[in-house]
């Protein structure tokens, strides 16, 4: 990345000639590359720090012996996942002091293509944070997926010189590396010499190897100690993934602590993480605060949130407090707990600072597309035994699971163990839809449905009962995408998600109270308290996590990496 | 640095499809990442590691439970200064481990710019080695200096993109860093996205800060383990330097052990080592050796000598054994004593590869031009006390001395306690010499003289007569530079150094015999045992490292950088 050369300008404040126009006084100040904590006043000019001594300041902050450390960065996130607008979003995550963001606009690419990556960039260039993309790799994400848009190696090629684009994004098609499949070569041969990300849940010593082999340098899909260790043996930074849904960190940090490994090779990621979860128990703070209570030391727990994140990446000016980094600063209160007194942006308290949004345009808040479905259409012939999808609390895996289905008449009847599950394209108004079983999700007397749904964002829907599966599709394109809950062939509540059927326009703490209130009425209605109603449903439909899933095309065996049968499978324009 | 996307090629080979063309099988591999030793066949292809496991080859090499390591990087050094081409150095020090040179062309720019450098790089094309090159920052070194070629950030430029180019090389004028000097502007804008290296010894903490604001990243003239941490905590990577004359390993390395410090932030260097220094003790693998036994664990030790540098460089590529890796392997007998079996350049025997050295062109081969000196130009008026290189064993920095000198007749009578030292310029006839005294050196009965003279190289000589110096100075002219010693007034052995005037073309059997008789002959005639007679003399022209120095225009002191007064300095052209 290239950045301007600011050290003639800089100096002077360096040598006290001139004074700085924040400095940081009394603070007790981390260094993470000597795991030291120094006494110091820490002097900022121009969003960067000068000086480390004694300094005085146009403006001076009193830290009062708190402990400054470096902002945190996620390593790895959408944020489309959080339901709010990239900038909403950053403006809340940044009080919990996570000032640097790594993205992947994937999301946004599978429903409008490059206009979706340019909403993230235009949206993330002035907020209190720094935003930095990855290019999605996998638009759309498997040959025979329904989204709405694509993103080629000739797409990203315009991209590759952009300041704040990094690398490539999680290349989450395996089977395309290990087939060594044109397109994909093109995309890991243009970014070669950058960072490319994984995404490999459950490959196996050789195909890691293959991947590493590939230029492969992180993945953030390590469920197990054992797995994480096999990549960081294989030279790939592990980013613990800790969000709304996926829950890694326990299991990989207690290993790290068993085998009294090294860290180094471990940075923190929240992939997809809800806003009322980021409000309830932090960002990247939360692992930090976790890694302490399970055993890492303190400082190693803020290298791995900070320096450790920031040498993968290449952001030399980032994750430490040194002269010439930038002044991306959390004051603690105390370092066990984690306590955030404040949070600094390039010098300046994010309290302080408002993003300015962009406005979307009609490309990206029309985007929801349905041919209109009839209620027979929901219907599942069932003979025998099937395939059902096994939810696991927790984990972003599903099981394979074959079952003999309640039935009347040849036709399966769902209920609270045995869900039906159901996906709509709505991008095209192809008319294209699949309809399967899903077991420990748990919905009763109603239905549940999303607009958000990986990586295809077409609309899925679970229930017990089809009138309600098929109002809350109709309800959903009525707002142009969101989540709905209907029950007793009515809507009780909907989140609207008009930019891209994925993203709302309106303030955190509204969509916060939305989401809350839906999942609460989701728990009411049965669902499973060991999974996050919304979030655990967008990924039923994705075709690359094992083991099971559903698309508009019907019940994909992602081991097999090949599509169970035709039985489940509608096409619009010949069925019924 | 661009590498070539080799995976589509290599993936069959992981996948065992086809068979790797050689396989170390049995070893036992070091893993650097995860600090594991683990059971494994290393399997490579094309140079680069394709798989470790169960592996079958076209050709294998049984491993017998002996450990792998992977190749040593030095981090930075010159090698004009081992006095045998670069292809003939890399062939005998690559024996030893080190397959991985970092070096800074500066001395051969010193004598003839671009031409110089692009000699060095010419000659290491074609060697069992890798060997990147950073760009001379200063040269010449200080804007008084006489020296033969210069190197501007405009020369630089041309450079920037080569593959084998990773930065900027040593910044050792810190006072054009601290008075934001334009043309050292131009140079580190030119790198700032790059490795910038350091050169700073002695400067405050402020200093320090000044430096790590400009973008440098590294030093390696750290000689306390306290200034090597205020170093670290500046987010430079400590090059821990143990050359023939500098030997900084054993106070830093002691002072990581004492204080539990964590190795990330340090690397090895040699920064000059003579080849018989080398073939006696090793070269980057008697860091790691003499690391150990001061009681740094083997693994990290060698961490230090591979991970470390490799990552300070961005050379992803080197400094680990996992796939993707070149295959750059040291067969260890035995993890503690580092007793190397064999070592691997990617992946072929290095003693079974013959480098391809370059034939130097006329502009390189007669580089001294003296214009003629006459013996009264030797003669060095004193009066009461005057100014005294003091030479401390062991250190490259000097004293700055005070002392009534001996004296007949107003002029300095130099002994054993003080030696008569003098510079001549030699690359343009310009008649500029100079002459001062210097303590601790200690040669009786003749002369002892050089025209390796960092920066500049110029012709240096020291002795306590001045017909034997006088005879030494053209004795060099005669060879075309090298080594000499003279003793009543007749030349006792010469090393001749035709390239450069800084280099042999013998082989480096001859040129070491020559070296360790001229050396113990330098010791006969009273030379400090506690200094190396030619490195020590070869760094008391250059007018960048403290306290006090002499170069052809007289007296310098580096503390208040300037010349101490007129007395000592002649010009050819209003001298005598």
């Amino acid at each position: 990345m290239k950045r301007a050369f600011l050290y003639p300008e800089l100096a002077d404040y360096t040598k006290k000639k001139k004074k700085a126009e924040v400095v940081f006084k009394n603070a007790r100040v981390l260094n993470v590359f000597t795991e030291e904590i120094l006494p110091g006043d820490v002097a900022c000019q121009n969003g960067v720090i000068v000086g480390i001594g004694a300094y005085d300041g146009v403006e001076e902050v009193d830290c009062g012996g708190k402990i400054l450390v470096p902002g945190f960065l996620d390593g790895h996130l959408h944020m489309e996942s959080t339901l709010v607008t990239p900038s909403e979003l950053v403006k809340n995550a940044v009080g919990f002091g996570t000032t640097t963001y790594i993205i992947d606009p994937h999301e946004a690419a599978n429903v409008a293509g490059a206009d979706g990556i340019d909403y993230l960039i235009r949206d993330t260039e002035h907020v209190p944070a720094n935003v930095f993309v990855m290019m999605p790799s996998c638009v759309p994400a498997t040959f025979f997926e329904d989204n709405g848009g694509s993103f080629s190696a000739q797409d990203m090629a315009a991209y590759r010189d952009h300041p704040r684009v990094l690398g490539l994004g999680e290349v989450m098609d395996f089977p395309s590396v290990e087939a060594v499949e044109p397109s994909m070569m093109e995309k890991l041969a243009l970014f070669q010499d950058r960072v490319m990300d994984g995404h490999a849940p459950n490959l196996t010593e050789q195909q890691l190897q293959l991947y590493a082999l590939a230029g492969i340098r992180t993945d953030h899909e390590a469920t197990t100690f054992a797995y994480a260790r096999q990549e960081a043996r294989n030279g790939m930074q592990v980013l613990i993934r800790e969000g709304s849904a996926a829950r890694n960190l326990d299991e990989i940090v207690q290993g790290i602590v068993e085998h009294g490994m090294n860290t180094d090779s471990f940075s923190f990621c929240t992939d997809d993480k809800h806003i009322e979860d980021i409000r309830r128990e932090g960002h990247i703070s939360h692992h930090i605060r976790r890694a302490i209570a399970l055993g890492i030391p303190p400082v190693k727990a803020i290298q791995m949130a900070t320096i450790n994140t920031a040498r993968t990446y290449g952001l030399r000016h980032l994750g430490a407090i040194r002269a010439g980094a930038q002044a991306d600063l959390v004051l603690l209160d105390d370092l066990e707990t984690v306590s955030i007194a404040d949070v600094y942006y390039r010098g300046k308290n994010v309290r302080e600072m408002e993003p300015r949004p962009v406005v979307p345009n009609e490309n990206l808040t029309q985007t929801v597309h349905i041919k209109p479905v009839r209620l027979e259409q929901l219907a599942l012939p069932v003979d025998g035994e099937g395939d059902v999808i096994g939810v696991i609390p927790g984990q972003l895996i599903t099981q394979h699971q074959r079952a003999v289905l309640p039935q009347a008449g040849g036709f399966f009847t769902p209920n609270g163990e045995y869900n039906k599950i159901a996906v709509v394209e709505r991008h095209h108004a192809t008319g294209k839809m699949a309809v399967g079983a899903i077991a420990g999700f748990g919905i009763t007397g109603g239905a549940i449905a999303s607009s958000v749904s990986h990586d295809s964002h077409n609309i899925i829907v679970v229930g017990d009962n089809d009138p309600d599966m098929l109002l809350a599709i109709q309800e959903l394109e009525r707002t142009g995408g969101g989540y709905t809950i209907t029950a007793g062939a009515k809507v009780c509540h909907t989140l609207p998600l008009p930019i891209l059927g994925l993203i709302s326009d309106w303030p955190h703490e509204k969509v916060d109270k939305r989401v809350k209130e839906m999942t609460a009425l989701a728990y009411q209605m049965g669902v499973n308290p060991g999974i996050s109603p919304f979030i655990t449903l967008s990924f039923m439909a994705l075709p690359v996590i094992p083991e099971l899933r559903l698309t508009a095309r019907g019940m994909f065996d992602v081991v097999k990496f090949a599509f169970c049968d035709e039985r489940g499978s509608w096409d619009g324009g010949t069925a019924g």
